[in-house]
């Protein structure tokens, strides 16, 4: 039976994982300098974090990633109103997938497996809402989009997408 | 930019990967009992082989599983005509989920880690045509669906799929 429930496709990486806070921690353990979120205000993650690509491949930088303030509880609220699915662009990185499945269950076990999809482009994704931090994977979505606040995207402008700076942003909106 | 060629979900076990002759290795060499296609035909996986959840789990089983006879002369053709995406449901299994990557890298070097899917339920997918050997993923699919034939889906009606039997019939009917 299919769903009559509006579909959400939620982005991993900067929208529930706070993978900023991993690259800062890194940065500093690996270079003695600490940055701020600041500092790195409209650079992509590859131009703040030199390290980037090191840093990303590293065994447990997926897995041991903090979890975004209020998403676990917005998003279980969500999950009872929407059909969820938790997109992830994973597959550039193969050592994260296992990471990510893992880290969902840890930080969302209420999401089943059945709700997961780790791909390389999002533009195969068919929903009715995509909650994401990347203009490459909402400015081809087809739906209603929210732009997720990250230092990479702060000072761009919102384009067509609608901006929320954290989860209580996206309670309000779709709760 | 959108891609205006059509896109093409593709399958990988049953379709890409020849699992049957993997489970009829593994069980032969648990059990000692040498099963045929001939002898499950008609019957599910898991009703087949009674080790089916031990055998999907143990590493190497999706690793080291044959390649489907014409696959990569076919699937590289598709590749040029059509935008080809890879969407397996293997989130159920996540220790497959790198194997699965890996194996597509050795059999099918012109797919990109960004024409990949892991997923859980192909409910997700927007694509123009789908070829899986399973009714679950096809039946609520809204493009053009090819039934790829298995020993468990031999014996059903084909239903509104068209059915193709091996990947010298996927190249009369799409090339």
């Amino acid at each position: 039976m299919l769903s009559t429930k509006q579909r959400i496709a939620v982005d991993m990486d900067g929208v529930l994982a706070d993978v900023y806070a991993q690259f800062l921690r890194m940065h500093e353990e690996d270079t003695g300098q600490k940055l701020s979120r600041e500092q790195v205000k409209g650079l992509l993650e590859e131009e703040a974090f030199p390290l980037h690509d090191e840093h990303v491949n590293r065994p447990g930088f997926f897995r041991t990633a903090p979890v975004m303030q209020e998403a676990p509880k917005v998003l279980e609220l969500l999950n009872t109103h929407f059909e969820v699915f938790i997109v992830s662009a994973a597959m550039e990185y193969p050592n994260s997938l296992k990471e990510k499945h893992d880290w969902l269950n840890a930080f969302f076990p209420f999401i089943t497996w059945q709700q997961m999809v780790l791909c390389g482009s999002k533009s195969i994704i068919r929903a009715d809402i995509m909650i994401d931090d990347h203009f490459k994977n909402l400015d081809n979505f087809q739906g209603r989009t929210l732009l997720f606040t990250q230092p990479h995207n702060q000072t761009s402008p919102t384009k067509n997408h609608q901006r929320v700076d954290n989860w209580e942003n996206i309670a309000e909106l779709l709760l």
